[in-house]
């Protein structure tokens, strides 16, 4: 019945922790929070909350409370190449999505669009967690706008699908939206750019 | 100074009746809703729900305060074929956004995500007026879900675009934005899909 991984009877300081780490993490924005400021406002001892988060990035992501962590998740995704990326992301978000813990996404998008501090925080989260990683993968032109690209279509998704319920999307089969989808994250990836194209030297050059 | 179209200083009746018009979409929905129960809720005579805003569609319209019609707009972006109609979509609807009435749009997505009868009066709005207008000028197979993910890819490029405001999607020229898009709308109204290249029947049955 205890907490997986975690001292038993301790999920009140655990809990005390995340509440003053939001609190903090919205006042001063991710930069400006620190550890030690966490651990005041929770009246506990620094070492606490590394002995629960291990690090400022792991207090922030159980802040969130986002349900699956980036760094984790995504180096295997990426680890095989662009080739077939696209799929690759489009089955992992619509699989999360239409999991238990999707309504957890849910609450997340709502926070988002509901607060301007909220959308500042995770954006600074997911720019650098999300789009940094998938940005790095790419090997083209202009990675981060094809990386924004990309997820864009994953939220436009996740709008729809689970927030608007717009039918047939909302009841289509998890592997079938990926099929669509996942052509049009490989495009962003993949495409060369009219620029890029234009600019591109000549063999002479 | 005077609102366009309409008698000067009926401002005060106008509002009157939006106001019951919301809470009569939101208590009974869109088809239980009635320009009867909204001018009896607004105190005036049917007759001036009429003069207003023409018909019950063009009440939810106003109600909604979208910064335009679909059922002006949409036609003549449909009209030349479904050739290039990914490009002229995406651009239409980048320019609205970035159009100082873009905030109301705003406004709207908000309302969409922190309530679920707001979702539910949107979706059935949007589905009939925007997805059923894009779908039936389709010619491929399952063209309600095409219109779903196309409509997806555009409100995903809201979010990011102008929500959470993520570079470089956020700062891009809109020309460049929709010339991204476009093909991904185009895709999705035209690709065919694996089911219906399977299914085709052989030119010998």
């Amino acid at each position: 019945m205890a907490r997986t991984g975690r001292r038993p009877g301790a999920g009140g300081t655990r809990d005390k922790i995340l509440a003053a780490a939001r609190t903090q993490f919205g006042r001063h924005g991710y930069e400006g929070a620190t550890i030690r400021g966490i651990a005041t406002a929770a009246r506990v001892d620094p070492r606490l909350v590394l002995h629960y988060f291990d690090s400022k990035d792991g207090v922030f992501e159980a802040a969130l409370e986002l349900p699956f962590d980036p760094a984790a998740a995504l180096p295997p995704l990426l680890a095989a190449g662009v080739d077939g990326l696209g799929i690759r992301l489009a089955r992992f978000f619509v699989d999360v999505w239409d999991s238990p813990s999707g309504t957890r996404l849910h609450a997340m998008l709502r926070s988002i669009v509901a607060s301007e501090s909220a959308a500042t925080r995770m954006r600074d989260f997911a720019t650098r967690e999300i789009l940094g990683r998938v940005a790095e993968a790419l090997e083209l032109d202009h990675p981060r706008l094809r990386a924004s690209l990309a997820a864009s279509q994953l939220i436009g998704v996740a709008m729809l699908r689970y927030v608007v319920k717009v039918e047939p999307l909302a009841s289509a089969p998890a592997a079938e939206v990926a099929e669509w989808v996942g052509p049009t994250l490989q495009r962003y990836f993949t495409e060369p750019t009219a620029t890029h194209r234009r600019r591109r030297p000549s063999p002479g050059r």
